[in-house]
C-alpha cells in the first residue's frame, strides 16, 4: 500500500491502521532527512500550503511551518487576529477565497470541534486538521505513537495511560483512537470530574488512582493542565491536582520498573511533572517535538501525493 | 509598447489606457502560470519586495504575498502593529530605513488618502499602492476590470453599475477611473447620503433606484458595507440598506437578461447579496480572487522590469 | 585567523579585537553582495535560523531577516505575542523545543539583561543576541563601528562621543566595549541622572556639556530618547533634553570642523537631532542601516561556519 485511504487528515477516527503505519514508515525516511546536514527535500516544490490558525498555537504552527519548508512547499500564513473573520465572513467563504488563490493544502486550527470536517464537505481542497477545539489533534497523536514505537520498538500490546483533563483534551481523544487502532491497551487517569461520560465506549478503562495507573503502564502521557479550556468551578485546584495527579521522582522510584514519560508541551514544571522527571532519560518529550516535524512532513507528503496523482 | 508609462502604481488616475491593457495582457500569461501544476516563475528572483501594511488586510496582503512568491521574489512583511511608527518615526524615515536595506519595491497599504503619492515624491523606490484610505485601490480595480474582460470579452461599451457606499469606497473610485479609461459606461447606485459631491465630475451618472440600475447594466459590482468607514448617524440602518440596495434572486429573475454579479469581498451574506446569488453562476466573485493574484503578478513584474532596465 | 573565538555572539564584551575585525572584513564582502543586482548567496542554504523576539523590534528584526534571506537560510519567526511563554513555559523549555525541531541558530531579543548568556549555558545551540534589555546589543555596535571605519578609514585613535541616556542604553554599552577594543577614545555625554555609576570603570570619560563634547569628538552617536525605558520622575523633560542635548545646525556650524553624526534609529526628529542635521551629508544614519544587513550577514555566516565545521 502506498497511499492514504483518505484525502483529508481530519482525525485519527477516519484513518485506518494501515494509514497510520504508512505515515509512520514515511516519517522514518523524513526523520533521516532532518538529521542530515542538508535537511531539505524538493518533494513539494510545486505545492502551496496555507496555515490557517483561528486560534493561537506556537509550537504546532512552528512544527508545521518547518515541515512545509523542509519539503520545499510554498507557505502562506493566515492568523485569525488579522483576519476577515472579524468582518463577518463565513468560514467557507474565507477558505474558498484562499483556495481561489490556488492553494493546494490547508492546515487548519480552529476553536470549534468538527470545523475541518464541516469544511471538507463544502470546499475543494485537501485539509489537515491541526486541532479543532476539544475534538481531535491527529498529528499530535501520530507523533506520540511514532515516539512510543521508536522508544519501545512497537505499539501492539503496550500499556499506555493518558493522565489529566481527559474531558477537554483533543490530544487525549486522538491518542486513544490512534493507540487502540495500533493494538495498544489504553487507560485514562484523572479527576472524575474531568472524565467524559462516553469514555468507556471508546474501549478505554478509567483509573482514578495515579499510582495504580503508573504501576500498570509502560508509558504515561501527561496532558498539560489547560486552564483556558476548563470551567473553573468543577476543577480541583492546581494544588490538589499536583498532589493527586502530578508525577514526581519519588513516585517513579516506587515503581518496580522504568516507565516512559511523555508530555505534549508546553510543560508546567512542578504541575503535571516535576523538573527532575521532565529532564530525566525516562522522558521523551523533546523526541516528541523532533518527531513532530518528521510526522508532519509525512502527512503533508502523503496528502500532496494524492493531489499530484490527480493533476497528472 | 512593452513597459508602463509610470514608475509607481499609485492610482488608476495616473495610468494610461495602454498601461492598463499592458497589465491585462501580462496578467493573461501569469494566469496560465498559476494554473499549471508548477505555479512559479523565476522572473523576480533578484528582487526584494517589502509589504508595508499600516492597516489590516487579510485578502489583499495574502494575494500580494502569493503573487510575490509565484514570481520568486524575496518577501519582507512589515505590519504597523509591530512597528516603529508607534515610536514617533515619520513615514518617510520608516520607508527610507527599509529601502536602505536594499528593498526594491514597496507594496503599501495606509489609512491616509494619498500616502503613496506623498511617499513617492520623497523616497527613491518603486511603490505599489495596496489601498490608501478612501482614495484608491488600483490593483482591485485592475483585477475587477480583468474579470469583466474575461467574462464578457471586452470592456469597451459595457454598462457597469457600482452599488453601495460610493462616498467611502476606494474600490469605487479606482473602478470608475479604470472602467472609464477602458471605454465602459459607468453608473453608481446607493443611498444619496453616501454619494460624494464630485461624483458627476467623473463622468459617472447616479441612479438611486437599484432596480433601474440593474435593468440598465451588464455588470453590477456590489461594494461591501463597511461599517468601519462610516459615520453611523447618516447611514441607513443595515435593514434599510438590505431592503433598498441588497440584491436577491427575485430581483435578478425580474430582469429580462442575465447580468454579471461582482463583489470585492469579504461578503456579508444577506446584506449586499443573498447567499443564492453569491453562489450562482452569475457571480464571478471567486474568479476575481483568482485573477487578483495574476493581475498583481503582472503589476509587480512590470514595475520590476523598469528597475532591472535601470540596473543593467 | 578565519573563525570567531566564540561560538555565540552574546555581547561585545566576549569578543576579541580580532573577532570584531574578522566580522568587519567579512561584512566588506557581503556589502558588495547586497549592492549587486543579484543580492543573494547560497552560503547558508543548509542552515535553519529562528528569530525569537520576546520584545517588539521592527528594524532589527527586519535587518536580521533580510540578512538571513540574502544568505539563503531557512527562517522561522517566533514572537512573544503568539507564544507559549504566556502559558507559563520556561525560556529554556521554549528554546529547547525549537531546537528539537533542528534549528541551527537562534537570534534572540529578550527584555531581560543576560537572557542570551543564561540560555547559552543551558541549551545546545548557537545564539546571537539581538538585544537583551539594557545590557548589550552587539550587532548594533558592530554595525556602528563598521560605519565609522567606512567613513573615516579606521577606528584606532578616533574620538567618539555617545550622547543621551547612557544608563538605560544597550547600544551605548555595546558601543563602548566595541570602540575601546578597536582603539578609539570614547566619551559619553548626557544628563548626570542618566549616567551609570560604573561608567568610568569602562575607561570612558563623562562630559556633561554637549558643546564641549562635540568640540572634542570626530563622531557623535546620538542615542534615541527612549521613554519606555525611563523612570519618568528623574528624567529631564523632553523640552529640557532638547535644549541641553539636542544637536542642531547652529551648534554644528559653531564647531571648527565637520563631525560625523550617527543615530541608531528610529529618530525623534527635533529631539535628539533636528531634521536638517538628520538629512545632511554629515549624518550617516542610512549607511548604518545598510551596513546593518551586511554586518549581520557576516555574524551569521561566521557563527554558521563553526557549525558546519562540526558537522563535517
Amino acid at each position: 500500500m502506498s497511499s492514504l485511504s483518505v484525502d483529508n487528515v481530519l482525525g485519527i477516527k477516519y484513518l485506518t491502521k494501515e494509514d497510520i503505519e504508512l505515515i509512520h514508515t514515511t516519517a522514518d525516511q523524513f526523520k533521516e532527512v532532518i538529521n542530515r546536514p542538508i535537511k531539505k527535500v524538493p518533494s513539494l516544490r510545486d505545492i502551496t500550503i496555507a496555515n490557517l490558525f483561528f486560534e493561537n498555537s506556537t509550537r504546532t504552527k512552528l512544527s508545521f511551518e518547518l515541515a512545509e519548508k523542509r519539503l520545499s512547499a510554498d507557505v502562506i500564513n493566515f492568523s485569525a487576529g488579522q483576519s476577515s473573520v472579524k468582518k463577518g465572513e463565513t468560514l467557507i467563504d474565507t477558505v474558498n477565497n484562499i483556495l481561489a488563490m490556488k492553494v493546494d493544502i490547508v492546515v487548519m486550527r480552529h476553536p470549534n470541534p468538527g470545523a475541518g470536517i464541516f469544511l471538507s464537505k463544502h470546499v475543494n481542497a485537501r485539509i489537515v486538521n491541526a486541532g479543532d477545539g476539544a475534538h481531535e489533534h491527529p498529528t499530535q497523536a501520530l507523533l506520540d505513537a511514532y515516539s512510543i514505537r521508536e522508544k519501545l520498538g512497537s505499539i501492539e500490546g503496550k500499556k499506555i495511560v493518558i493522565v489529566g483533563d481527559i474531558l477537554h483534551s483533543r490530544v487525549a481523544l486522538s491518542n486513544i483512537y490512534c493507540l487502540k487502532k495500533l493494538g495498544a491497551e489504553v487507560k485514562v487517569c484523572g479527576p472524575a470530574t474531568l472524565m467524559p461520560k462516553y469514555i468507556e465506549s471508546l474501549g478505554v478503562e478509567v483509573e482514578l488512582n495515579l499510582r495504580k495507573a503508573l504501576e500498570w503502564c509502560d508509558v504515561a502521557n501527561m496532558l498539560r493542565v489547560q486552564n483556558e479550556r476548563m470551567d473553573i468551578s468543577y476543577f480541583p485546584s492546581v494544588r490538589e491536582y499536583v498532589q493527586q495527579y502530578g508525577v514526581n521522582r519519588e513516585l517513579l522510584d516506587g515503581l518496580n520498573k522504568e516507565i516512559v514519560i511523555m508530555h505534549p508541551g508546553p510543560i508546567n514544571r512542578g504541575v503535571e511533572i516535576t523538573s527532575d522527571v521532565a529532564d530525566s532519560d525516562q522522558a521523551i518529550i523533546l523526541d516528541q517535538v523532533e518527531n513532530g516535524v518528521a510526522v508532519r512532513m509525512a502527512v503533508l507528503y502523503l496528502v500532496a501525493s494524492k493531489i499530484k496523482h490527480q493533476k497528472s
